[in-house]
């Protein structure tokens, strides 16, 4: 195999009649194949058969004394506390156990910021202004919520150990309209990066313009390792403490890709002032979240030991998906030098980068095919790729077969896109 | 028993005596009973275990080909919606199906409506000030949601069949700074009475000044019975559509009391496009509700005749204890002339009129035998009772015994108020 920057046009032209032919024959099986998001595999969910019979009567519905079917707790029962306590390795008064679902608490945390203002300070609603960063690629249901709310978003570079943090650093110091980032720091949604020492150091270091900045620390992954030598995250919140810049960063969690999405526990953290603050608010929005299942995960789970021996299961369906998708890039695509990604420890996604101009035409080009991606652009606010060569793939929901056959349509349509795009000049 | 009002200064101070003597033995006894809030007995929350065990197995966490257990759904499970829908009599397009709290839905109502506006109207936080219309007295957690969103109340006087309608049409239609009129409209909150039909239709035809003006129907007892000639309610969006105003309302609703309170499912209902406009939003906010708890409660009940039975095991219970509460005040304080209240057909409240000035020392006296009550003023906005008369009494919660001993504990309270307040003058 020859890099395609190497090959002459009429080498180019053959590469495409080869290709195209096998398009047209991938094109005739009429597929329908989904690597668009996230989602677990039917296998994975399989595993977690035992929340459902963790609380099967009256008697298993008391936590203590407390009856887990009636009202109260507005932050979450005691016990769930303490163990996303130990996962997130805060104190449990550090942490509000919400409802299902992590996206709604960040939603809620942005919406609370508009309407009430944090700890005291201008509504942001009030403001002229609120911008965040958004370290890209990133997630689009994070720049979703800053879009829907009229936040300006601003892109912040990824490089292999996080953000650029001299352009974060002088972002937040010299613009009080700066109040959030969005931060994905175990392995980042898309690429599978973790942030190094000491860029979790320079976050807690911040010194803001606004006061009421605030890091949106996204701690999706922060068990969902796939090798046994796991990438390590310091404590965003002890170096926080550390720096004498306690308040300055929200954590969010939950265990929607360790149990169930949508059936699991969501949990933030922050510093016991930000904490109490949203604790103020949210009293008026509800009277607790739902305490029998988180009872459920108590039961199951026991302690943080046992959600970590529950990840290895994942691993082990997840790994092998993992694999497929890099295994075939580095044989089908790595040889001719057009597209690029980072082999990631954990996390959900692959990141690919592909020839600059690309990634819509390998979106399109994989739609005629039947097989479903996340929009080209979708990793960049407002749904703009300055360089339209982000991709995402999402390894888990199909099966081990489906996704050997997406992933060759894959690899094939990143090289026809590439060598229409090489042939464009000629 | 002579009406303590015909009584002479003599007869009173003697009565003041031998209730004082009565007050120093309970107050012996050190009791500690909660008649605070609307909490079902532990005997209810015990009929429910089906939900525990609805769903058990992997291969029962499917809706037809949904994994439940998987992401997906902004507006719930179908099967619920339909559920839903059925009790509300809407349609299912009419309905999202939101977590496990109406309040948390009504409240993010409100914070949508602050934000984003509601369907393309500006945004209240960008009002110089909005208005809401509470019906007095009224449900303290409502109140709770405008003063944290710093909007003004307004007190409407409730009467026999729903709020003094001519004020709200006057005030609904004369100022666009009114937004809205928290509404429970069968069995209310705390005196136990339904809308009457010329009020549901006298709401259904106003004529707002504000083109978002939005009447927040919360019909939290809807199926909440307790005797075999039940109020009926009228359908309010029906109402609404036949006068050509269907936009004008928003109704939910909860299985909180149902099933289980923050282990149950709640729903909104109104025009599609309200419920669309509302989607538009909630869609960067979740990915979707808990569906397998959704599940949970459709295959317990399968539909709404399955819920309409197990509501009245729920009378079963609550109907002797409403007897208990009604009974004692029928024989110890009617005679006295110092109070009012209306028997409810079904709810969680009885609403206690003491003499106005004496709600307060009601509480006070209370507190000190050991008995928690909903604080005076709590179901008036801010929580100020101008009258300082109002007093909600939650009889669920308690058991039968405990229930006699803190009636009889409330009935020498409002008497030895009243006493007080008459001696007031010598």
């Amino acid at each position: 195999m020859k890099e395609y920057v190497k090959m002459t046009a009429g080498e180019l032209k053959a590469e495409k009649n080869e290709l195209s032919k096998i398009f047209g024959e991938y094109k005739n099986k009429n597929l329908k194949l989904d690597m668009s998001r996230g989602k677990p595999g039917a296998d994975q969910l399989d595993i977690s058969e035992g929340i459902l019979k963790a609380v099967s009567s009256n008697g298993e519905a008391f936590a203590g004394s407390t009856d887990t079917r009636n009202y109260g707790g507005i932050d979450g029962l005691p016990d769930m506390k303490k163990l996303f306590s130990e996962l997130l390795e805060v104190s449990p008064d550090e942490i509000i156990v919400g409802g299902n679902s992590s996206l709604n608490m960040m939603f809620d945390t942005v919406s609370r910021a508009m309407t009430h203002g944090i700890m005291g300070n201008t509504p942001w609603s009030k403001l002229p202004k609120v911008k965040f960063l958004c370290p890209v690629p990133g997630y689009d249901r994070h720049f979703g919520i800053c879009q829907s709310f009229g936040i300006e978003m601003i892109n912040v570079p990824m490089k292999n150990d996080g953000p650029d943090m001299d352009m974060v650093e002088k972002l937040v110091s010299g613009d009080e309209a700066v109040k959030g980032i969005w931060c994905v720091p175990k392995y980042s949604n898309p690429q599978g990066i973790t942030y190094g020492d000491e860029t979790v150091r320079r976050f807690a270091r911040l010194k803001a313009a606004a006061r009421d900045f605030r890091i949106f620390w996204d701690n999706a992954y922060f068990v969902h390792d796939l090798t046994d030598t796991p990438d390590r995250l310091l404590n965003i919140l002890s170096e926080c403490r550390a720096a004498g810049n306690s308040d300055i960063c929200y954590i969010f969690a939950s265990t929607s890709k360790i149990t169930y999405p949508g059936g699991g526990v969501a949990a933030m953290a922050a510093s016991v002032a930000n904490i109490n603050a949203a604790k103020e608010i949210i009293k008026y929005q509800t009277i607790g979240p739902d305490k029998i299942n988180q009872l459920r995960h108590v039961r199951y789970f026991k302690n943080a030991e046992g959600v970590r021996a529950h990840m290895k299961k994942h691993a082990r369906f997840i790994k092998p998906k993992f694999d497929t998708i890099l295994n075939a890039l580095e044989t089908q695509v790595k040889p001719l030098g057009i597209a690029q990604w980072v082999a990631p420890n954990g996390g959900y996604f692959i990141s690919l980068e592909v020839m600059p101009g690309c990634a819509s035409a390998v979106h399109a080009l994989l739609s005629e095919l039947g097989v479903t991606m996340t929009n080209a652009g979708a990793t960049y606010p407002y749904g703009k790729d300055p360089f339209d060569s982000n991709l995402r793939i999402a390894p888990t929901y199909l099966s081990e077969d489906e996704l050997k056959t997406a992933v060759d349509m894959l690899c094939l349509c990143v090289r026809l896109a590439a060598v229409n795009k090489l042939l464009e000049g000629e």
